[in-house]
């Protein structure tokens, strides 16, 4: 079934202790969609400049997402310079320049309406309602977040976890969100908020999603599924949203919406988001193969497994 | 098969958010004898002073404990003060009488010769080496330390780490050990000084299993163990001693090792700690049934296992 991603496309201009790249392609929908591609139909909603290139455009296409969603405006693309140093969880922010990003009013074509999963990027808790407000016939909407917006627009964003299914955060921003040091009583005071699930990254320790009460019909023991150790991280640009894209890809490729999926797609999301970092910006979502993608769910298996 | 604890008893006074607790029976030779006593025989070589009454020798022979090894000097038991605030990860400590402790000089009795398992607490790596080279007859070691001897005695510890088969340490203590920031890297620059098996214990995350190559014959991939999502940790004083009375309590009772026993017994090893913390002390350690056991290792498997 399809899948829509409203988010962000930006370039960005990296630097790690691996190398440096200047001006790829990256941004929260461009690496949710490459991901999702890989199990299902995509299509993007969001906004770039003139400097958009054919080139850029054809990063997409190549991988068959719909990019009719992608609004052309006057001026410059989103840009984003950051370095990472030791610790390869956090980026120092070089630079940010909205450019047309700044006032990105997503709108929705005629032809998404019929769409079946929505994935709100890392936007305006605003706009992330309006978007799930357009999107009628929508059967389960992912959202991510960001202390920003926690700190800031927390009445917005409570507006906005009303109306998601599932919230796909890291462990420092739901405790923050919970106002709550204990990452599970954390998990089930973003539950009481809102979502019907919770999906909490952990960075190289992997992620646990956490139910509420009945959700799903499943019950609400949380799973948890690793994250592949590796030895070199090139570029942890993108991880979350390519993590974000293999869940929500998967879920959205499967005809049923039951605990097996749900565990599946975690494991997923897991191999997406170890992929994401093997290369600088989407080099290496661009060209995987879906037996790539298997052979590193069984690797995540064989990690966690007992026989 | 036997195995033998050389380390600390202490008598601790520990607050934390759920409460406080005065001088109460814990040292790593304490929690991981009770932890290991649930799957095997255990005898423990450790020092107390004259304050060391029947009543806590009793908390060991309850679990048929040999306390043959606990050798009675002249003055008091080793004391610890320790407060956690937030972060349940680390506890401030508020004072450390080392007392009896500060001359321990390991000595194993006859009796403990034909132990087939060791494992070295969190002692001077002198000691460590002297008590390993002591036993000649072992078939395992298991070896734990800390900070303090990786940035003060670098030289002993590099011996030591020469004659164990495990160590079982923490993410900060293998990046300090291998000065470097990567855990994959610093996990093989650790298991090339010496053990064929290194644990990672990340605290809520769970813990990894990196392998030598060919070690135990059983190639080289790691395998990660998860820990419980735990709403209410009461007292996380002797979790690591725990997990690894779990760990090398499961190995010791298994007729082979294979790469399915040292898996399984990191599993153990977290079913052992998620206990130890539920009460304060010892407490919830002195009085399981190998059915809570049983039921616990179920909970882990659930939490990480696809059908």
């Amino acid at each position: 079934m399809s899948i829509l991603a409203v988010g962000s496309v930006a370039f960005d201009s990296i630097a790690t202790p691996s190398g440096k790249a200047d001006s790829v392609l990256g941004g929260s929908a461009t690496y949710f969609a490459l991901a999702a591609s890989y199990f299902t139909e995509v299509r993007v909603v969001a906004v770039v400049g003139e400097d958009f290139a054919p080139s850029d455009e054809t990063i997409f296409r190549k991988r068959g997402i719909d990019t009719r969603g992608i609004e052309r405006a006057p001026g410059k693309t989103f840009r984003w310079g950051g370095t990472y140093v030791d610790n390869l969880n956090e980026a120092k922010t070089d630079f940010t320049d909205l450019n047309v990003f700044e006032n990105f009013q997503p709108v929705i074509p005629q032809e998404y309406q019929d769409t079946d999963f929505l994935f709100l990027g890392n936007i305006q808790p605003v706009l992330q309602t309006h978007v799930r407000q357009t999107m009628a016939k929508v059967r389960l909407t992912g959202c991510d977040t960001m202390n920003y917006w926690i700190q800031r627009t927390p009445q917005e964003l409570a507006q906005t976890l009303k109306l998601v299914d599932v919230l796909l955060i890291n462990d420092t921003e739901t405790k923050m969100l919970a106002r709550e040091s204990n990452l599970p009583r954390a998990a089930h005071k973003v539950l009481s908020m809102g979502p019907r699930a919770l999906v909490v990254k952990h960075g190289e320790y992997g992620a646990t999603i956490f139910f509420r009460e009945a959700a799903f019909g499943i019950g609400r023991h949380p799973f948890r599924a690793p994250a592949l150790p590796i030895q070199e991280v090139k570029d942890p640009t993108g991880a979350g949203d390519s993590f974000a894209g293999g869940f929500m890809g998967y879920i959205a490729s499967q005809a049923e919406l039951n605990r097996e999926v749900l565990k599946r797609a975690l494991f997923y999301g897991g191999v997406m988001g170890s992929f994401a970092v093997e290369e600088f910006g989407t080099g290496r979502l661009q060209n995987l193969k879906r037996d790539d993608i298997e052979a590193r769910f069984q690797v995540f298996r064989e990690l966690t497994h007992l026989q």
